[in-house]
């Protein structure tokens, strides 16, 4: 072959040596020019087409470098072979406008994982996010720490010392995009070889986490005072995922002999850990805050673990993880090649955030703002004391309602809804289905005001009748 | 017991009733106090203490929060049996200051990993962010999609289309916080039933991520287009990592013949995938971009992963995977129930970026800077031609020299070491050693400007006689 008839468009946006190389390497895709064929040399190509010889050259080591010719010396560029036929699909039209999220609309929602985000600090989120963006501009794109920017670490650091008892260095802490990674990034230090138990209710995702990663998975059942510690014993498991401070979904928290006796359990085996996920414990309306579970642990068994989700905003994705003293070996030697899945400003701007004072102040204005809600949630429901028992209240953003009046939690949940209240039925907390339980409804009301909350409980009062 | 006799101090900034509270956990700790004592009658201990009844009943109700204390009905409060004794240690000074990172100071780096962050559009950055930060702003701290806002997605997927050939939906870009959280989610889609192959020479960091999530790993060895498909079959892998686009660190380009026969490979069996990384195909200096291999998949069996790391900034935490509709459908069942990883206001960010233009221009002017280093290099490089060939020049940001002077690799890293530059050896690459391969070293020059470049070759010239 020594002459290609392309029809080049000299006009055209795409550059000449680009037209070229389309037209042949469609020709090869769709098999006019067959395998082993000669291309015609750059010098007589570019004598046909009337363009210069360098746009023939581009053209051929475009084809080259992807393959379609190959070259032998002395020889010139000839079709390579190519053993089957693949088409470049052109993509098919996409459907305009964002995904749609289909969902029934509800005048009120008492969702428990709600987060009132009006009260949320934006004008000095921006002027942090504004300052971090100004100085030390380079330093802020380089590639950070795998644990996370130390002087975020420190202030994490202090903050848990003073707000939850948490007795930790820096270097023990490491800061990650969410809970579920940090979890995933656990199971690479500590391996598969284990059994997690988790309480039966609980927080769901948790379990499914450790599922999806191929672990062996169990509940144990709960008293009033918590996990079962005999019957935690007796399932065999070396991993037990407890939220001693504030229980989800059914707001226990753990006395002290429970603890005790939790440590006990870890420290009488090797390889036996506590994850304790202190996951809202900032939200408590009487008294002083309950301490973590890690301030007792004098003996390196408690992985600790929080999120500013539920205390900043779910969107600001940064949790963190406090590792006992064998686990931080265990993560330098396998895992922290693994770098950080927070972004550096982002990281930058939560350390101002905290240091300043503004998370202090945020925390004190959301937990007064929730705790009035709170109050107001308690005093409407009276109306409903004949029929139901409230636990659960002056901690966290929800509160659970047991039923005596023999209604069902479907028929409860069914009958708020038909009048445009959604309320959530403790059994889909449960991981494998309680028979004969009684009825339970979780309130949250974190991001309804007391005119809504007021409002709802009317109309649910009147559903329940 | 009925009385406590508590040093209160009125003027102190400690609440009495926390005041109370200490002195009561700290007896119960201590032992002072022993487990069943009874303790005084909240009127007869504020009637002692000339303190207000509820300030007593708020410090005994904490104490009961925390389970110290236990209340029996009618009888009063008990302390509660607690089985040993537990110290919240003070948490030691810490030493001031950051981590230290020792490193030894070169005056030169030719490390391959870098990228120019001078060229970083600040400015461009820091306007779209407080952009973001000013409208829908509720809406940006509310919890996000689990695959990523769907505009970041599209936007994506628009530039994967016209860029990189590839040939998919925003349904099926999963936006994740860099490349290591993405491979751990996909083996929370594919299970650990797996065996991965990696190229030889490979980047580490995948091997190391797989062999920590379990996986069963092996290598492949690579001729002059890339993994040999014959070994890939012996191997019995069903995985396949590969770099076709500008494999890395030998900067090979997989051609179209050894693509074609890899995705038949692919086909030939169920439960068979190839993971094209293709992390640095934005730089190419001569003719148009490599097309990604997932353009020519139409058997649904590429799961393609792209970053902006190295086209953006390191600390951008922000990587994509596309999945298959296959491994799609597995992921919606099995894992989207895992939160996004990536904060809201940073997508929304990157996406403006793209859809504005900047990230077109920014990749332009990086292209440009890149390519003018790389042609530098290439010149100063003529100096040292008569003691070893150059590959990998003309795509990504580092090359090769392969020496034929019978010099060893660390001989040849220790003598430019020794006059202040910092080079690297190929063997840290392979994962198994190799046995008599020519020494070869890898020259980075994103980072370095072209003065740096002709002075550093000038030296090594030297140091290499």
């Amino acid at each position: 072959m020594n002459e290609l008839t392309i029809n080049l468009q000299s006009k055209s946006n795409i550059p000449l040596y680009e037209q070229i190389y389309s037209y042949i390497k469609n020709d090869i895709q769709s098999g006019r020019i067959q395998s082993g064929e000669k291309l015609p040399s750059t010098r007589s190509l570019s004598r046909y087409l009337e363009v210069s010889r360098s746009t023939v050259e581009l053209a051929y080591e475009q084809l080259l470098s992807e393959g379609y010719v190959e070259s032998e010396p002395y020889r010139g560029f000839f079709v390579a072979q190519i053993e089957e036929l693949y088409q470049l699909k052109q993509s098919p039209k996409r459907i305009p406008g964002g995904s749609v999220r289909e969902e029934k609309r509800y005048s009120y929602d008492f969702t428990p994982n709600g987060v009132d985000l009006n009260s949320f600090p934006y004008n000095a989120w921006r002027k942090l996010s504004r300052d971090c963006l100004m100085d030390d501009r380079a330093e802020m794109f380089r590639l950070g720490e795998p644990q996370g920017e130390y002087g975020l670490r420190e202030a994490i650091c202090d903050y848990l010392h003073q707000a939850r008892g948490v007795n930790c260095q820096p270097e023990q802490i490491i800061v990650g995009a969410g809970n579920d990674y940090l979890l995933m990034l656990l199971t690479t230090v500590i391996g598969h070889e284990h059994k997690v138990a988790l309480e039966n209710p609980t927080y769901k995702q948790a379990y499914r986490l450790f599922k999806n990663l191929s672990y062996e998975v169990c509940t144990v059942d709960m008293d009033s005072r918590g996990m079962d510690i005999t019957k935690l014993t007796e399932s065999n498991a070396d991993i037990a995922f407890v939220m001693p401070s504030h229980q989800y979904p059914l707001g226990i928290v753990m006395p002290i002999k429970r603890r005790l006796a939790l440590l006990k359990w870890a420290n009488e085996q090797e390889g036996r850990y506590i994850i304790e996920d202190d996951y809202d414990s900032e939200f408590r309306y009487k008294g002083k805050p309950i301490p973590a579970l890690q301030g007792y642990d004098s003996c390196d068994k408690v992985i600790y673990m929080g999120t500013f989700s539920k205390s900043i905003a779910p969107a600001i994705r940064m949790s963190y993880m406090v590792l006992p003293k064998s686990l931080l070996v265990l993560y330098q030697e396998k895992s922290s090649f693994l770098n950080s899945t927070v972004s550096k400003v982002d990281q930058l701007i939560l350390q101002k955030f905290i240091e300043e004072g503004y998370y202090e102040r945020h925390l004190n204005k959301t937990r007064a703002l929730y705790k009035s809600r709170h109050d107001t949630l308690l005093g409407c429901l009276k109306s409903l004391q004949d029929r139901c028992v409230i636990s659960g209240e002056n901690a966290g953003v929800h509160l659970l309602l047991h039923f005596h009046n023999h209604m069902a939690e479907d028929e409860l949940t069914a009958r708020a809804a038909q009048k445009g209240v959604r309320v959530y039925g403790l059994t889909e907390y449960y991981i494998e289905p309680q028979v004969g339980k009684q009825a339970t409804i979780l309130l949250g009301y974190a991001n309804m005001n007391e005119e809504k909350i007021q409002e709802a409980v009317r109309i649910l009062d009147e559903a329940w009748k």
